[in-house]
């Protein structure tokens, strides 16, 4: 089954465009949780038994477990594993090397984790995604095209205008011949962003980081964010898994991720 | 120590501006090493012992471990800490994500494996930067300014006329307010470029991969590498811990890690 076609089914099986980040942050795991040698994998878990029927996918980032050195990769391996199959997984590692070093990167996301999509950072070019997804139809790759943090306009361009290193990338990377789907990193932050990254990119599927703290922008993720066969994954990571630091945290995190998701097909409609 | 004082510490003692990159292949593993449940380990145990006396920097790099999971980054992780302490390690992981994700990566790489500088991908901005070495006085990032693939030229401009990406990375990341040193990687292919990027960046360190089959810009690399502290980490992976397949490969590793420093130290009379 193409990704695209996984995530559609588990868009209209969940009727959910929500994406939730899975970053555990020790300090804000709850207090008995941290008297655990490991306590990220069962954080996890009660995060995922507690959100699985919501959802279009999770997204756990490399980074906030490679903090905790192997450790943290042995919980992010389980917690892959404990994801339901039919919900796609994005790893969200930023990956962006040069030909071999992607080759390897790709084996072990692809091949030994099974994981469904990566983000990529296409600084280096092409080679950053031929590698991934040149010979992986049903595998994704979410390009970074705009990222949604404050120093993305150092050198990423002026993406309304069609200008810049941003635009270059929505345009050139659409020609490179991959047999998996590339889709695209648009931060939720500006809607004219959205608005130009979906005239560029209109076939792409978009991975929205940045909504939750900024709701404002949520109306034009839903407008923009649509391609022709899937809705977007609009991502949220903190607001949801650390909406109570209590007992309740699995609760809170369900009752989040059902606001966020109603509130996004309220948009729908 | 500052990360400088410790990398031109190593390169008087062995008399080296070598680094080696410590990337596994199993498909070129000695055969005999092939068999174990854990061959990495063990091989870069040898290569270390082998050539711990001619560099001046070892580099491993992440996508080489994450292929084979868990038990890729438990190798990754004995062997640095079986690295000679006063051997600068860099960790070759072109991270370049967001603001508290970056932060997380510095835990991971910085304070749980201590290592003294790895390399990130500038695409974000300088928040791929500034949770790295912001406060760290001791440790270093190698910031992508120029790749030594093909598809490099795709994105990063035209860095001998000091116009596009490249150039621009080099400009603004240097204003950035960090307590560690920022040096930057840049590619050996052309020696425009490394002319370029040292007029641009006339103190910052340089990382040059991309020598060993296109041995011809060793001289180039030499002559615009070195700041006004430490001599380049000139780096070279597969040519020297591949060098044989057979059961002298530690040997042969030694052979061209020796002929490879001479040769650069002949260049630099």
């Amino acid at each position: 089954m193409t990704y695209l076609d996984k995530l559609k089914a588990i868009q209209d099986k969940n009727n959910s465009w929500l994406c939730i980040g899975l970053d555990p942050s020790l300090e804000r795991l709850r207090v008995d949780f941290r008297k655990w040698d490991e306590p990220i994998l069962p954080y996890n878990r009660a995060i995922i038994d507690a959100t699985a029927d919501l959802v279009c996918a999770y997204k756990p980032n490399l980074g906030f477990y490679l903090q905790w050195g192997a450790a943290g990769i042995i919980a992010l391996e389980r917690t892959i594993a404990y994801i339901p199959r039919d919900i796609p997984i994005v790893l969200d590692c930023k990956t962006g090397d040069i030909g071999h070093t992607q080759a390897a990167w790709g084996n072990g996301l692809f091949d030994e984790w099974q994981v469904d999509a990566v983000t990529v950072n296409p600084f280096v070019g092409s080679d950053a995604v031929l590698p991934m997804i040149g010979e992986r139809p049903d595998n994704a790759v979410y390009i970074l095209a705009r990222t949604s943090n404050k120093s993305a306009t150092q050198f990423q361009g002026d993406l309304p205008q069609e200008s810049g290193l941003s635009a270059e990338v929505l345009r050139q990377s659409q020609t490179w011949p991959t047999a998996g789907h590339k889709g695209y990193v648009i931060g939720a932050t500006y809607p004219e962003e959205l608005a130009a990254a979906r005239r560029l990119a209109p076939e792409a599927n978009f991975l929205i980081p940045g909504i939750g703290a900024q709701g404002g922008d949520l109306a034009m993720s839903v407008k923009y964010g649509p391609d022709k066969v899937a809705g977007p994954l609009i991502s949220a990571s903190r607001s949801v898994i650390y909406a109570s630091g209590g007992e309740d945290f699995a609760e809170a995190a369900r009752a989040e991720a059902l606001r966020l998701r109603d509130q996004i097909n309220l948009l729908r409609q």
